[in-house]
């Protein structure tokens, strides 16, 4: 078939054209006779593929100086216990804030290796919204505050930065870089699995400012710790070297896209299509709070759920996929990130008024 | 340039025949419209993908029942942590036998979580050769006995299996798994970093005996427990799914060739040729004891080391790539896994004659 509308939550669709250029070089890179994926990392071509993606995100990020920019391995998971081996001394205090079930799970890691404090919670909105910062229960001298700007399963977004001071702040962006724009300097470290708005799964990178480097606790494994990964230009071992290449050609091809501000105008526009017909409609809902909606996940419901089986199969048969919703959460949601394009959601959208149609 | 012959020690050659399948897969994975790397880990298709390269590797190592087989992140070095975390309970200590570079890194890092042996040392053998077992300081009551069957960097590889009774033996196979027929039980645990005889880099293989799960400390983290992963299918977060299924591809490429018997005597031939050369020349010598040579790793000198640019000028002219040695070493080293045909051994042999005949 030709390539289909794929809304997934993650690992989620990849640019055309970058799948097309992987596809080109795989048994021949530059003429050199062998794959990227055959190459030895330390080799000068392999090196240059790794050093360019870096220099491409920190121009289109505009990542100051004083940001190491790390590749690494295990996901956003395995950084829910580096991030506290690394950045929470012990007897310091560090504040999480939980919107939802991956920001929980950052908690419920970190709170294996310190002292963590639940500064905030969703708890009471439902988690269809964020808690304010004035409702915040912040500690004065905690090590760092911790939250994720966006949930992937409830649809929950931080349309805001908090304000943390002296404090830094740390946030786990694995589905909404690269989506908007945001000043790295507001943050302490960043970081996101890469299998969302980067490139493949495999791959997790992080941005942190320098001075946080080399804190890490006597119990951290060597392959954990930040600033031997900094030491060593995110090759202590064999990095994910194929992965690593593909972040690098998702990255050119964002710059040739007119870089994040160019995505942001997109996925502002791909949101409120998508939006706009969920509340025009009768039939499909999304309960997130206005000012907490996801640009990147979109859950919604429909009135009826015997309806969401008809509803996948006929997505389907037009080539709309992975529309089911997370199986905590129930009926559909879709996953619209940068290299998702707005004629995907426009083919939802009509598909969406036409199955409504067919109800009446 | 056509495929050049690629001696890289790793990430490695991968067979031909499976980077033209996943390049012909690469947009459009079985008329399904997207990439397996653009597929939830979650959904039927790639679960089907990875569960087959599980069995396909059962079936090439026999694998028993009572093994898990767990497709992990971090390479051979994360593990060098992860195996103390999981099986080296405080107050018992660890034995570990020292050949080279590898092993001993994995002793050193061993040693920040536990109480470690060094049982035995390769080093009155300037690491030219492995001690007999006879004179092995083994600790009767180990939690286990890791060595590193194949020292990537030495080019020096047990050609027989440690005898340690009821202690369990952890062995690195990073770079000889598959590539000669072993006794699965004869281990407690076998592991081995996917970028020289399984796959590309960012996947790590390990192969547990059940009753060893369970005994993780405290300070492992969730991302870190073969429990953890052992429970989910190595999918308790994302797994690197694109670099697992070209593992799979392999996997199902040395079926065709006639599996790990095939493999073993294709092998066997090859390193013949290479270190025949070797012996019978003036110009090239290879130091390792005859009985712990490695068929992986071909590391040799040329007698004047000021010959050795000359050499791989020469050698790349020809599409012989990567055999310069690795930089604590010198000289040369050809690395010919189970993807390097014989062809390609002989290409290095024919070359390695005519340049010591222009040398004469």
């Amino acid at each position: 078939m030709s390539r289909a509308h794929n809304f997934c939550a993650g690992p989620a669709a990849l640019p055309e054209a970058v799948l097309q250029r992987a596809q080109a070089e795989m048994l021949d890179w530059q003429d050199k006779g062998l794959s990227v994926m055959e190459m030895s990392h330390r080799s000068a071509d392999y090196v240059a593929i790794a050093e360019q993606a870096e220099q491409d995100l920190r121009d289109l990020m505009q990542i100051p100086d004083h940001y190491k920019v790390l590749f690494m391995q295990g996901g956003a998971s395995q950084q829910f216990a580096q991030i506290p081996l690394n950045l929470l001394p012990e007897g310091k205090v560090a504040d999480y804030i939980d919107t939802g079930i991956w920001s929980r799970k950052s908690s419920q890691e970190a709170a294996r290796f310190g002292q963590i404090n639940i500064a905030a919670s969703g708890k009471e909105l439902d988690y269809f919204g964020i808690p304010e910062q004035s409702q915040w229960q912040l500690t004065p001298d905690a090590a760092y505050v911790h939250y994720a700007s966006n949930e992937t399963i409830g649809g929950v977004q931080f349309n805001w930065v908090p304000q943390t001071g002296e404090v830094p702040l740390v946030v786990d962006m694995s589905s909404d870089i690269l989506s908007r724009q945001i000043n790295v300097a507001d943050f302490g470290m960043i970081y996101a699995g890469a299998q969302k708005n980067i490139g493949p799964s495999g791959l997790v990178v992080a941005i942190i400012r320098e001075d946080l480097l080399g804190q890490a606790r006597a119990i951290c494994p060597t392959m954990l710790n930040y600033q031997t990964a900094a030491d060593n230009g995110s090759m202590y071992n064999t990095p994910p070297t194929y992965a690593w290449y593909l972040a690098g050609l998702v990255f050119q091809w964002l710059k040739e896209q007119g870089g994040v501000a160019a995505m942001e105008a997109r996925n502002r526009e791909k949101q409120a299509l998508l939006y706009s017909a969920i509340d025009q409609s009768e039939l499909y809902n999304n309960p997130v709070a206005l000012n907490a909606r996801s640009w990147m996940n979109i859950p919604f419901r429909l009135a009826d759920e015997r309806l969401d089986k008809a509803f996948l199969v006929g997505a389907e048969a037009r080539g709309l996929l992975n529309l089911k919703g997370h199986r905590s959460v129930g009926g559909m949601r879709a996953s619209i990130y940068n290299a998702v394009d707005i004629h995907s959601v426009q083919a939802l959208v009509d598909y969406m008024r036409e199955f409504e149609k067919e109800q009446a």
